[in-house]
């Protein structure tokens, strides 16, 4: 009888988030998202770790986007693609002018980025006919993302962070999975320098002009004076208001069923919804309910904040109809008499 | 005809906000907590302009607890009674030595004195037949009470921070309001400035031992660069977790009755609770019910920590009975088949 070979602690617990999460022990192909910094790194070693022992039997796609921000960026690729072909593994270079993409949609370069690379992502699961599409946040990266949202003014939804599992794009078939986010950044680049194996360094991680950056160099270290486990203490928190954040999202979709009328008329493709009733409901769910209905007439919520949520809200009050909540994005809601309606841009 | 006497900005706030939280216009007797800091000496000048514009015929009680914690506290507390003396209104001095009181309860001084303080602002509430105490918290208050509780892993429940209106104490019957806390400290410094009326600066203020201090002086003006209206945003943010956690009481209420069983044996006064329905709520409901139980069963959630309640939760998991989890501060939750008993400590 062969002894089971030794797993890596690091390895270990990735298991036992992998089984936590349900994700598939066998055959399904997983791409797997590496900049190659040492979390994504980390990530796609201890998954070679785990199939070398047999835990696993997925196949796996590294999946890499060249954001071409930097002239070192086709550098990077190769650095990637070489990793994984040293693993045995598939690799997927894609290619990205973020810049451009960024002037294009009027979002910043981190905005810009991040939208490509997930596009990337979604695009590279379903060539490859894959469920699962993994990144390697750490719970580091959700203690910056929690404060950014925070400092932002983010709603209690926001403040939940960063989900384990969640649907990618509008195809809900294909899942984004962040199955480190137990683990602590240290903690990838120990588990780099056990592997022997080197990490790179994105400059951008050192540039204070942007706010990641600062929330990591100066927040988070005057905050760890207060509490040493800061970062631990964030992360718990925000499990807990993503909890939260299930229950009230399940009771704001109850309400939008209970408030929904039929379509009044062709000009409404979204239902009108019954003003007396929504407006003896409590503002949390409110919200959210007007939120969602938003959001399914025209799917998605793009530049839809909380200050337009208040305007609409403020639709429901007194008994006057014709009045008219334009949305940044597109479309405006109108008050006529008992109901609200949608109206798409091209009424 | 008279003209009506110009009210200032900052007692219009106030008149707005006393008619959001639907407080008595007329003849009842509210007692405001004064200490003489910029804060609560604003709030006492702009009830008394309100009252002396003709807008509130409310009585007013000073109530200001020397602490004894300094030397200066028997004079802070002289200013406080004749600055109310000058003014034409009652106070009631009380007398605490908060320190010794920390150290019989095994609190932090800080703690200590906020007890004292509520408790002799329901004592004083009490023998005067008020049933509104008013606190002085600004915003600038708020969003520290919200780090401060960040930092320390609070849950969104208390992310939400201080309520505008909350029952004092034990008797449901008086209410602890907080009418200020859309203001910022500037804005209540300039109202005793505008008012020509001095106020007196607590050296605990300025104290870098207290984390409510270094929140103040170190950490929030590092967050204001990154949003120049970090205290606002967080105040927002604030007030839509409490309308969330309005909401997950209710609903956890209801899950409480739904898995509520009639009190077994003389042993238990608290109903046991039904194990298999509670096993399958969302995590956010099952531990507010848990909580609110045990809060109910042995009259107050002291001591008690988001880790206990994880530890009741896994007394819902698998079918063996017999387990049991010691709370802190007292009593015990006993798994017994289908049911989860409390058990006080008499038992």
């Amino acid at each position: 009888m062969r002894r089971a070979p030794r797993i890596n602690q690091f390895s270990r617990l990735l298991l036992v988030e992998w089984r936590k999460l349900k994700l598939p022990l066998n055959d399904e192909t997983i791409v797997v998202g590496v900049s190659g910094g040492a979390d994504s790194t980390a990530l796609l070693l201890a998954l070679d770790e785990l199939k070398s022992a047999g835990k696993l039997t997925v196949k796996i796609c590294v999946a890499h986007l060249d954001h071409k921000l930097r002239k070192t960026s086709a550098h990077d690729a190769r650095w990637v693609a070489d990793l994984a072909a040293k693993l045995g593994y598939e690799s997927v270079i894609g290619r990205a002018k973020v810049a451009e993409l960024a002037r294009a949609n009027n979002d910043n370069l981190e905005q810009a980025a991040r939208e490509a690379r997930y596009a990337f992502l979604e695009r590279t699961a379903k060539r490859k006919s894959a469920q699962y599409v993994l990144t390697a946040h750490t719970m580091d990266d959700q203690a910056e993302t929690v404060l950014l949202r925070l400092m932002r003014g983010s709603a209690g939804s926001g403040l939940g962070g960063m989900d384990a599992v969640r649907p990618l794009g509008t195809s809900m078939s294909i899942k984004l999975v962040r199955p480190l986010l137990w683990a602590r950044r240290s903690d990838t680049e120990n588990y780099c320098r056990f592997r022997k194996t080197p990490f790179l360094t994105d400059e951008m991680n050192s540039d204070l002009g942007l706010s990641r950056v600062r929330i990591r160099e100066q927040l988070l270290p005057l905050m760890q004076s207060f509490n040493n486990r800061i970062v631990e203490a964030i992360s718990r928190t925000a499990t807990q208001l993503r909890e939260d954040r299930a229950v009230l999202a399940t009771d704001a979709d109850e309400l939008l069923q209970r408030v929904s009328l039929a379509p009044g008329s062709d000009e409404t493709e979204a239902p009108a919804l019954n003003v007396k009733l929504l407006a003896n409901e409590p503002p949390a769910l409110r919200r959210r309910a007007l939120r969602e209905w938003i959001s399914e007439a025209r799917g998605g919520t793009r530049r839809l904040e909380m200050v337009h949520l208040l305007s609409v809200e403020k639709l429901l009050e007194g008994n006057a109809g014709g009045r008219t909540v334009e949305l940044p994005g597109g479309g405006r809601v109108r008050r006529r008499k008992n109901r609200l309606e949608f109206e798409s841009e091209s009424n």
